[in-house]
């Protein structure tokens, strides 16, 4: 596998204008030449966005033609009529392109509470004749929010090519699937197939990683097969594996105010449950992220976050604690000489790598995580209503 | 009961500097004329600090005669040394006032990981002849960190007295205790009834708080009865519950940059766990706390937090949100009207309330938190190692 930036053969992109947000692209679209396989894992938020039960219903059936986009406004606790504008979006563009209602997924991302400007969009859905482009750019840009830069991953597999689309940088920390992505492949992948295979790839990628701990009303996973190529499914697998997790790590690294990106590899838990909430507790807490911000070597907040891990009993006598290659805690004792040099790594590099030895048993997980900043709080302060 | 600051009788209190901060105070004691039933409880981290499995051992017989706080270091993550420290203090103590070493309570806050200064501590135990005093505040003084005040409330409860001693001010997400806290009476209370009436008492007050979603590693609560007067049971109960109420509001008004205080209530939950869970994951939500800070009324993420909490599920139709007497959310709709009101209900008030009603059960808990500011991340990001 290698990268380049190839879209896969059968899709079409589209990104404008349509008056949701003031100026910016709002409104994105994916459609596929030909009915699609495809498979979906959305948000666990209780409170989640009108979208999310129409992609679920839509993509139940492992097929879908089209994705829209709307940003800028969630269309989240909107009731009735968030549904019916849903609706209403989704039938001007199945008489536009003459695919099936019930093939395209919808995904909405923003503000929570506000209605959609649904004349607006209606209007223009209604004026324009959507002219569909081979390049996803303008698709890509039409889905940020709060995002500073466009999101885009690209592997060949075989013969056939996977292409991926995330935005996201705030509110995230996906459970089950995270923000909006949509990863597209040309192969051919089975309606049986489809689903387990992102489930594995998306556990393993945006499942791991958290910038503030806030669980999106509105993330949405989806994968769509065209099927051109016929391509191994082992390979297949890895190619969405690794794509999902360039991606996932494409968000952090868009992550809100955040300075730095910190990846902690719980090694030797018992289990990998274990491995990944302690690795969790750590990324999220904010004494940790502060401290990260602020350059300090300030172990003993890791140790304080590890030990609040729900669930996760160990021996303080056996844990290791490295920065980078850095021993910092071990047999119960500050390894007091490496403190300046790792001030001086944390200093030098935006990426700074973690480990925590348990030694309790095999299983070791890596989570992702970022530093907490003047500027998120900014940008989330000032993020208005 | 009515306030005022009298001291219990029977105890004595002390504070100074030994040399563990550069100048302030960061030795603190409080010894009883006699033996006193005790009960205490203690953080739930597993990466606890030397103190904690001393002081289980010590009140196991619920008897204690002393507490000694040491400052400026939080003895954690220290090993075999840091647990001789600690019973090299204990020894000194327990000589000076011919007390039963077993009858001290020891309590370390700070900076997790280096070695107590044990020889200045020793030198100064040796040297000096401790001069106890009926004034606690020296000892209020003694065990801040962070703290930017000393946190204090007594009660009378019939003939006896009630007194408590907090501090705390970040790393606050307490589980079954929290921070340092004293509370002291001269009331008699069994043997038997001194643990359970703690932990009622804890339970409605230290453990609904959270500053940052961080449990410290030395969080402790004792309670010690020096046994003076008879008071009925129920109304030392109510008391006690009152007193412990104060002091976790009092840690939450000295939040590390805090400037708005929010008090959420969930009400009608199916069960007090649940109501208990919703809540915190509304205060604990930095987006939440962020638009707190920026004095924005996105309820849109109360909607978020309430909806990623754990094991809770509800129907978006059934809820209402209000900010203190202001409905924004009924329906399934934002009551757009009232946003403006609510701006400006945010900006004049120091104490925001906002109500939950999830219209399932009967079931209503009240937690309460604070906003995330740019003078939180100032203080963690310095707060150096």
């Amino acid at each position: 596998m290698k990268e380049y930036e190839v879209t896969p053969k059968g899709f079409k992109f589209y990104g404008t204008h349509v008056g949701i947000k003031k100026k910016r692209k709002d409104f994105g679209l994916i459609v596929a030449d030909n009915v699609c396989h495809a498979a979906a894992v959305f948000t666990k938020n209780t409170f989640c966005g009108e979208c999310i039960p129409i992609g679920k219903e839509h993509v139940k059936n492992a097929e879908l033609q089209a994705v829209v986009v709307t940003s800028g406004i969630a269309n989240v606790a909107t009731g009735k009529i968030g549904r019916e504008n849903e609706y209403k979006i989704l039938d001007k563009l199945s008489k536009q392109f003459t695919i099936k209602k019930e093939n395209i997924l919808p995904s909405s991302t923003g503000v929570i509470g506000p209605q959609l400007p649904i004349d607006s969009i209606e209007n223009f859905l209604e004026a324009e004749s959507i002219d569909l482009q081979e390049n996803y750019e303008d698709f890509a840009h039409a889905i940020l929010t709060t995002d500073q830069r466009i999101k885009v991953r690209s592997l060949s597999v075989g013969d056939a090519t996977i292409l991926g689309i995330v935005k996201g940088s705030g509110m995230i920390e996906p459970n089950m699937a995270t923000m909006l992505a949509y990863i597209l492949t040309d192969a051919k992948v089975t309606k049986q197939e489809i689903y387990p295979m992102l489930k594995i790839a998306v556990d393993q990628s945006f499942n791991t990683i958290s910038i503030d701990t806030d669980t999106s009303t509105s993330d949405t996973v989806a994968f769509l097969a065209s099927g051109h190529h016929e391509v191994e499914n082992t390979e297949m697998q890895s190619a969405l594996n690794q794509i999902c997790k360039e991606l996932a790590l494409d968000v952090v690294k868009d992550a809100e105010g955040a300075t730095k990106t910190m990846f902690v590899t719980v090694k030797n838990a018992e289990n990998k449950e274990q491995a990944k909430n302690a690795g969790k507790s750590i990324i999220n807490s904010p004494l940790v992220k502060t401290a990260l911000f602020g350059h300090d070597p300030n172990w003993g907040r890791i140790a304080m976050a590890l030990g609040k891990t729900e669930g996760l009993v160990f021996d303080q006598n056996n844990v290791e604690i490295y920065y980078g290659h850095y021993p910092i805690f071990s047999k119960n004792n500050e390894e007091k000489q490496n403190i300046n040099k790792i001030a001086e790594y944390i200093k030098q590099n935006e990426d700074i790598y973690l480990t925590i030895d348990l030694h309790q048993g095999k299983e070791t997980v890596e989570v992702i995580g970022c530093d907490l900043s003047y500027e998120y709080v900014k940008i989330n302060s000032d993020y208005s209503t």
